[in-house]
């Protein structure tokens, strides 16, 4: 391998690897990264990582005078990259697989090895596909992310599902749920092509995250392949700076995902709408006092808004009133804080509106004016 | 207690005793800032904290409508403070000893101590006073902190050793002087007043660093008073947004700091200027690879520049060149780096001088048309 590459280009490969490497383990090409050079007009270079439950494949463009291909540690070469002196780098690699970088005056010489040590990527299998754009992505994904289960051995909620569904007038539409036992959110937008992923299947956490990196830079379109067991998301990217070229390949996790249409309340007897700025600061002051596992804050309902209170006893109490337009009789309950946090950080309007039953039926969390996403909130028992 | 003061006043007071409280014991005391309120035109919150070696004492402008003292956990308060709501902050205590905190339509109610409980400061006992403007303290600090020893039980190192020198024309300078055993760094300033320091005591590293963050935002002029054992630096501030009124008491650490003169060399047989920005960036890049217990780098001093290196089996090599005036004859020698990276971290200089002997004598390292501080980097023998 002999070729020159653009330090920036090589840092933003080697920064969207970093995600999907895996280094808590002892297979240590599982924190590789697999750069294939190769010749052209203009030449590029490949680089792929996987830690065989999701691969990343990329390239960039790059003066190629010499194909090749060997993996490196990609976190060592990431941290070199960031340091290189000058804006052109250049590598060189033999059959040793060292791995020369030089840029000005400095040289790295870093020890690497051959393709045939990579480890094996997920399948590809496509059977169906649709295209998405990357504004309805990234807000499918951060609506929903938060609320995957956290422990992976929570069978069937430690990924997203994802569905087909009818929109008001007919057309067919794509919905992300995801839930943890405890709460529950789904978001949906249109698509073209077609919707193909199994029942029992599920995008695995890690992959939500990636994505959502992925698409936070760049708003242009996503296809997704749908296989048996597998999944391929993939982007020409928009150009300039962005996610030129990009591939995912996933295996889905089997699951059979709740019933989630079962907890979704259909009425509710009171409602309160909430300037979302005040009542996120009123959270954030009362979850200081809410420490305990459950982080377990008191809603209390009134005529007049809402009061938030929560106490420890090691550090004391807290009280915090959010003035609201509420309708029906008041009531108190209480809520994991830390849920409607999540919420608030995942959606930008100004109002937000709160939906009850009694006390122990679960809260829905709506964004007036848009039907495109709904969160549900499990209460506990508040002594 | 019943008292009105600023929220930012507030902040300000709990973020000075963040560094000086104690977290790490069971006596949770040493976790408290106490909080004495007194009437007066206008009134005051005094706010104490104190690990036993070390107390700050500030005091800061409040409206108070009934004085009073108690003590309360620093970092809850702080985190607190920092979350209300309006810029006014209404503190009342009773004899529960309960810190009721409201602002806006907050209220919080935290436990608290009698100041009965907190724990003893340490004694004051001037016998000596210098004073020193806030400019060339944080410049004392800034050469010097670095290199003391992080190891406690390097008995004589563990702090930094202050003594009175003859300047140029005969007018008395003080010199802060800082060793680990493996380099030195010593800085001076003129003062005025009296020195007054014990031959044998050490300020400890926590009060360079307290101390450091206090001047950092003041150029108001400090008085360092000296005791049998102790010592006590005190500023009025300078005004608005200032250090107005801070006491730091200190217990000094009792040690023979070494003889540190011996080990200064008086002459040099090569020496080499280079620019700081070149020099810091290739010690960073060399860095990456310098991943060792001593995180060695090997210096080759050559005719037309200086040339680092350096390599660890895991993960390759790396090699630097920094162009410069050289002066005699070539030499190989190495060094930790990051003892360079600290002095460079220190100065602000835009080119910095080695000066070295031979492989194994100390590099002295200076900063041009500078003779009011010096560092002192003992090289390792490379293979």
């Amino acid at each position: 391998m002999n070729l020159y590459i653009e330090r920036d280009q090589l840092i933003r490969g080697l920064q969207r690897v970093q995600g999907i490497v895996e280094r808590r383990t002892t297979n240590i090409s599982l924190a590789h990264v697999l750069l294939s050079a190769e010749t052209g007009d203009p030449g590029s270079v490949r680089m792929t990582a996987t830690d065989t439950m999701v691969a990343l494949v990329a390239s960039y463009p790059a003066r190629v005078e010499k194909a090749g291909e060997l993996s490196v540690d990609a976190q060592a070469f990431f941290q070199i990259a960031r340091a290189l002196p000058e804006p052109s780098v250049h590598l060189v690699a033999d059959h040793t697989n060292r791995l020369q970088i030089s840029s000005g005056k400095s040289v790295f010489n870093i020890v690497g090895m051959g393709p045939e040590d990579f480890p094996p990527l997920p399948s590809r299998d496509e059977k169906s596909m649709l295209k998405v754009s990357g504004k309805d992505l990234r807000r499918l994904i951060e609506e929903t992310h938060f609320s995957v289960s956290a422990d992976d051995n929570r069978y069937g909620m430690n990924g997203a599902h994802l569905e087909e569904v009818s929109g008001a007038n007919g057309t067919a539409r794509v919905r992300v749920v995801t839930t943890d036992g405890s709460r529950l959110s789904w978001s949906e937008s249109g698509y073209e092509g077609k919707f193909g992923m199994g029942r029992r299947m599920l995008v695995p956490r890690k992959v939500l995250g990636e994505v959502k990196k992925l698409v936070e830079s760049d708003d242009a379109a996503w296809d997704i392949a749908f296989g048996e067991r597998s999944a391929q998301f993939h982007t020409d990217g928009s150009g300039e700076g962005a996610n030129s070229g990009v591939d995912l390949m996933v295996r889905l996790v089997d699951g059979e995902f709740p019933d989630y249409r079962q907890v979704l309340p259909s009425a509710f007897k009171r409602s309160i709408q909430l300037r979302t700025d005040r009542f996120a600061d009123a959270l954030r002051r009362v979850a200081i006092v809410a420490t305990d596992r459950n982080h377990s804050v008191r809603f209390a309902f009134q005529e007049d808004g809402l009061v938030l209170s929560a106490s420890n006893v090691d550090m004391g109490d807290a009280r915090e009133e959010v003035p609201a337009e509420v309708q029906g009789q008041p009531l108190v309950t209480g809520f994991n804080v830390k849920y409607f946090q999540d919420i608030l950080g995942a959606t930008k309007s100004d109002r937000i509106q709160l939906e009850m039953g009694d006390a122990l039926d679960p809260c829905i969390v709506r964004i007036p004016d848009r039907d495109d996403c709904e969160f549900v909130v499990m209460p506990m028992r508040m002594e």
